[in-house]
């Protein structure tokens, strides 16, 4: 039997990061390079709770098929919720999905034709490049420093008519790969540019409440509304394992996200709609969601002091994420990080190659590592091990 | 701010069906039109205790991120479970699918290029044909009559070089719309001419378990299995709002539609894979699918007696289902179904008219009627209602 595959099949390759997370996941790794969530942080018991309630009170309803668009108590609750984010919107803007990275496969199927220009951060998340991949598009690199995306090379690269970037995907808080934030000034002169292009902005939001000592500037969406799409996800500040995310589009684009949506799988789960939504009743995340960033943020300041401590004059640079998961590292120029993994697995530690996050001129010589899923003494161990592995490298 | 959308999206319509069912869901009319498994049947005790025993004993396993593939206990019942379709399938050739209709997606992704010819029934599941629009195929239906596809027309229909059919997509079970089951010869004959021509079957069962008094033959797959993919769902032996479905695929295939699934949302959620696993263990479905077969039973065999009892002498044609959620009614010669619809629900009752169900040439005097949403009580006093609706037609 010989199947015939479509054009988008037949360029689609195994993932790279997914061989590589295999190989980390072998038992006895300190694994810095999974984008997990700490399962410390998981509100099992309010969750017991919730699902007992609303089997018992709402059972068939929760199980039965349920509008596409959501269960409109979620929606609201969202549209509330971004008030802090600076935006006003209604709750029928609001689209649950199946965790946010549907919202990444609707908005490419809504807006991406074969051969489209997609302009993109350097590095950028890689699900969102994969979640893009079956529509075509040609990722476009943005020149991006340790702010988020260059604003000036935004605009050189936006182009005109056929050739007009269908939009620009950008992670503006804790960035996946990076951990990168952008300041006011540099979000500011991103929607600027947005706004006097008319270039569509697809804002991913997954860690924006996972700050450690100051909410992050208003979202970019807050800035440019009818030209936006936000991502919004429970992944991290609940539990990923429920697929819960959810976007927000302006009135001209929602009919058609939620047709995608309906046929991509009908509606996100009720009975997951309904159990968070009584999660949520009564501020809980206002109480649960500061215990995560106190676990990160001390996390974060144990690896950053590790990395201090481990690879003191060793050639290597650094940020200082100031919330979210990961962090990024620059190994010493000619260091190859996918050969160093091979070392550093060896020594029972592992990271994610920074290559894996470029949509153009990968750079071989950087990393992600997260700091969320390892406890501190793991964090300590882990370092001395990945230390001793760039010294035997160097 | 003008967004440049997609072909694909230029060209989706908002859904007929859905806009007809908004009308039937006014409270008072005795709808007809849904497909909405009785919540009668919905195991909401067994729901509750398995959420209680997942979240207390293995909670945060089933809050975190996991793999692609799906819950490996789960995979295994699945491929336990298909025996009985005479399908001898390796756990490793399930995924699992966040329901059943995003296999369709996942499927359309992999095997459908703009253009590409796909073959389907008269008519045919209209979720299907709205998860293959986004890729843009041109979809053609093949005759068909109360036993399924024709076999011959289906061969003629395969065509060869470029434009050779991608797939043909059937339902042999307790087929929706129609109800209608494929008889062992047909299956057969069907299954042969794949064979001859290599024509790639996506087997949808959703129903197959719904039989009254007898199993239906094998299935397709079991006939051909290195050229069909097979889906499968717990929406309708379950419950739809845990969106839990699955495909099989050959291993020839599977990578592809593994990459697909993990660009779409990563997996499905892991919370209702276990609860759905904690539930199935120590034979349950065995106990509970029979108290669903008999409901539905005693409602078509109601809905029958109505047809026979109010319809009589008003020129219509229905077909006697033997399993299933659907029938079929044939109205007199030129009378229109969404004419009809709309005087229906004036008298309190509701159906789907059938020309949302055809890939080509809908056909205008036909229309869809579930038997498993209302009771015997509203089934009898709707049927009354619609025949007077019919009455006033002729």
């Amino acid at each position: 039997m010989n199947w015939t595959l479509a054009q988008r099949a037949q360029k689609m390759n195994p993932s790279v990061i997914r061989e590589i997370l295999k190989v980390t996941e072998q038992p006895g790794i300190i694994s810095f390079a999974g984008g997990l969530p700490s399962p410390l942080t998981f509100p099992i018991e309010a969750m017991r709770e919730a699902s007992e309630r609303v089997l018992k009170d709402d059972g068939k309803a929760a199980l039965q098929y349920a509008a596409s668009e959501g269960y409109t108590p979620l929606r609201e609750w969202v549209a509330q919720d971004l008030l802090k984010q600076g935006m006003n919107v209604s709750p029928d803007q609001v689209l649950i999905t199946t965790g946010s990275q549907q919202g990444l496969d609707l908005v490419a199927k809504i807006l991406i034709d074969a051969g489209s220009r997609i302009l993109v951060e350097t590095p950028t998340y890689l699900g969102a490049l994969q979640a893009f991949t079956p529509m075509e598009p040609v990722a476009v690199s943005v020149d991006s420093d340790e702010h988020g995306v260059n604003a000036e090379d935004l605009r050189a690269k936006v182009g005109t008519g056929a050739d007009k970037a269908r939009f620009v995907y950008l992670l503006p808080n804790f960035q996946n790969p990076t951990g990168r934030t952008m300041p006011e000034a540099r979000r500011a002169a991103v929607a600027q540019v947005a706004i006097d292009t008319g270039l569509p902005i697809i804002e991913d939001n997954p860690y924006g409440d996972l700050w450690f000592d100051q909410a992050p500037a208003p979202s970019l969406s807050s800035r440019h509304p009818e030209g936006s799409v936000y991502l919004g996800s429970f992944s991290k500040i609940l539990a990923p394992g429920l697929r819960l995310g959810y976007l927000v589009a302006p009135k001209a684009l929602y009919p058609k996200l939620l047709q995608a949506k309906q046929a991509a799988d009908l509606h996100t789960p009720s009975f997951n709609q309904r159990v968070v939504a009584e999660v949520l009743k009564d501020g809980f995340i206002d109480r649960h969601v500061p215990t995560i960033r106190a676990l990160y943020k001390q996390q974060c300041e144990a690896m950053l002091a590790a990395l201090d401590r481990e690879m003191a004059g060793l050639g290597l640079s650094w940020n200082r994420p100031v919330g979210g998961m990961f962090l990024w590292v620059q190994l010493p120029k000619g260091m190859n990080a996918v050969a160093l993994l091979d070392k550093a697995v060896k020594k029972g530690v592992a990271f994610v190659p920074g290559l894996a996050f470029y949509a153009q001129d990968p750079s071989e010589s950087t990393l992600r590592l997260s700091f969320v899923t390892a406890t501190v003494d793991q964090i300590n161990t882990g370092m001395a091990a990945l230390a001793q592995a760039i010294r035997e490298s160097l």
